[in-house]
């Protein structure tokens, strides 16, 4: 066992998150390299903007355009990768493990596409693939869940995974905003791109679940397996009612084990309002895990940003130096439950909010109760507000036991067939 | 590296605890040795009541009374111990090791007490000591510490380590029970021991924290340096008050650092009751980290209970199966920041709450800011309650601005000689 001076690292992308990372790397090298076993030596940095180097104080002469130079340069072990997006940070990745780099990665797009790929190439190449930061930002889950939670045949994960949507909910909740604008607020704080699609559509957040369920459940669950719906269709009246209701509205992530059928899923919920999860705020991050011994366990803290990144990504890399250092390498984990296989939505079983505009006549209840029954769903509760003078519309909100989302969705589809519906304006599912 | 086909357990103690953990073992082997990569194998019981392998469905061969038959085993690999109490764990544990043997323990008194002796143990005979089920049952938090935090420089924890008490703390809080009815209760049901002495009175809660804080802030704080005090000065008018006054009341054990000096205790305190900390009911954990990358996150779950405890004690289990079967160990690591020490209670600085029985007189209220302002105590605010006719006693309760421990002590001494005051009832810290 020969303990290295100094272990190099190469690293792709001085964006935001690089940028967070590289500060991190120089801004405490005693503290990292007493956890690492040595020093922790920047060596490489590719690129775009040679003009970043100087804010960051790294050294001009170790920059590079060319993702050549920094994966053939024998001085780098560990190729950190933070550009983001599928390409060509995939390929990037690919080829630093087929040169038998470490690679760390926060890239959640690219694990939860090419997992199975990437893990198989570190696997042949006995090197590290570390992805930490790729799901929760700095809170502590991919190695939790590999290595605290291993004993646990995981049954559920309900989780925030998505900051940029939390904290538009949470505007939505306590201002009574509507979604557009509490959209723009975020925007102007700086907590929603400019173009905010990935976030507000729940892909971002299915990148995640995909990451989380595939190591909870030891099978690979792939982003598009997973079904996904925003929160764009929520108003300003859904958290009324659901406060009303004793419920709070959030995006969850949600994943599910039953034998060997899997539910993956993402998309706006309804959960009790005094349940843990609903008191996550603004853009803070929760998963709730369950465990048969473990019982309940749930993780919070920042999901994203330059610093709690590079938190899960400097991590990663101490632990791969403090590896090289004993001789040993942890050999990245294959699937081994391929029989398990996710559920289409059309099977789910939950309970239903729906809202929907109707006309104000005697009877109107009665014949959507009806259409309901027909598919077998069977009202829990109801809310009907004074009808609107100007339209003569009333609303009604209808709260259902559990059924079937197939059965739901034909129902809704025939109910807005009726003479006397006039919208059927959300329908949002519910879980206890 | 030669994978072995069988790693040896021997379990000490096969209490609550050790019962619940041998099942774990004994209930799933194929996930347990599929993440290990041997097979577990339960070679020695160390245990006074042979009648016990029966329930269990253990052999009775491997049972024993005698820990030199355990200990000398050359078949045992891991000895877990989980008989609780300082004595014989802390030598049994030690000699475990001195025979290098790797040792799993869910102890926090022996580990609070003698970290740093039996981790220099372990270290001389190249072993594992691991003691993840310590702090937190089943909640993964010595090794996040350890692991995947270790980027970060922490700065504070706030954390409900005692299940028991908060059990008793959320009853009071939410029934206005008395302190000794909620205990009682509690004890009926399985929640508090007959003897809850080490619950109550914040020292169960110390040995935790003295085991988080030396891990977090890098040096060897001992359970006896931990400030404890525990929750039966607790009144149901306390609660009250502190609802009136926008807070929760929970026994928190809490670690801060600033530079050198380390404050590490346990007490009652009032916390704003929108702050998670305080929605944490019943018998559940919950442990609040600040660090410099992460920001704050925080860990939730069952600490307590054999099915939460055997899964971080399995999981102790299969790393170091796997380091074996890597031909590694993970040689425990020694505090490194020695600087550090412990302040004395008396210096801290905090806000405070307090309560006391007062003449219905005119004046009083000056008199008694005039003794806080003599020892530079300022008042926040002040809640006078109508006099009780009976006993022409008025009740003041006084949150004061940030105050030093010392001058608080000192001048509570002071007010409670006044002819005015009646007694001082209660003062809790109230932490922001």
């Amino acid at each position: 066992m020969v303990t290295r001076k100094s272990i190099g690292i190469g690293l792709m992308g001085l964006g935001v998150i690089g940028g967070g990372m590289a500060k991190a790397l120089i801004g405490k090298p005693d503290t990292l390299s007493r956890e690492a076993g040595s020093k922790l030596v920047l060596k490489k940095v590719l690129e775009k903007d040679l003009a970043k180097h100087g804010s960051l104080g790294i050294e001009r002469s170790i920059f590079t355009t060319q993702f050549e130079e920094l994966v053939t340069n024998p001085e780098v072990d560990i190729v950190v990768e933070l550009m983001g997006g599928e390409y060509p940070a995939f390929e990037y990745i690919r080829e630093a493990l087929t040169r038998s780099k470490h690679v760390v990665t926060a890239n959640k797009e690219v694990m939860s596409k090419h997992w199975s790929e990437l893990l198989t190439v570190a696997r042949d190449h006995q090197v590290s693939l570390r992805y930490e930061a790729s799901v929760g930002g700095g809170i502590p889950l991919i190695a939790p869940f590999q290595e605290d939670l291993v004993a646990n045949d995981i049954s559920a994960i309900y989780a925030i995974l998505n900051g940029t949507t939390n904290y538009i909910l949470t505007r939505m909740a306590r201002e009574g905003l509507d979604f557009s604008v509490a959209l723009k607020k975020a925007q102007e704080l700086g907590y929603a791109e400019a173009d905010p699609t990935k976030d507000i559509e729940g892909v971002d957040a299915a990148y995640k679940l995909a990451i989380l369920t595939t190591i909870a459940f030891g099978t690979e669950v792939r982003s598009e397996d997973v079904y996904h719906e925003g929160i764009s269709r929520l108003q300003a009246c859904d958290f009324r009612y659901a406060r009303e209701l004793g419920y709070a509205i959030k995006l969850l992530a949600i994943a599910k084990r039953s034998g060997n059928s899997i539910e993956a899923r993402v998309h706006p919920v309804f959960i009790p309002e005094d349940s843990l999860l609903a008191k996550v705020d603004g853009v803070y991050n929760a998963i709730h895990v369950e465990g048969d011994l473990v019982g309940k366990v749930i993780f919070y803290g920042e999901g994203a940003g330059p610093r709690a990144t590079s938190s899960a990504v400097v991590s990663d890399i101490i632990k791969i130096a403090q590896n090289i250092n004993r001789g040993t390498t942890d050999i990245p984990r294959l699937p081994f439950a391929s029989g398990r296989t996710v559920k289409p939505m059309d099977e789910i079983e939950t309970r239903y909010y729906m809202r929907m505009g109707v006309a104000d006549k005697a009877g109107v209840l009665a014949q959507i109760s009806k259409i309901l029954g027909d598919y077998a769903i069977s009202i829990s509760s109801v809310i009907q507000k004074e009808t609107d003078p100007s339209t003569q519309i009333a609303e009604i909100v209808i709260m259902t036991h559990r059924a079937k989302e197939k059965a739901v969705q034909q129902a809704l589809k025939k109910a807005e067939r009726l003479a006397v519906v006039k919208e059927i304006t959300n329908f949002v599912r519910v879980e206890a």
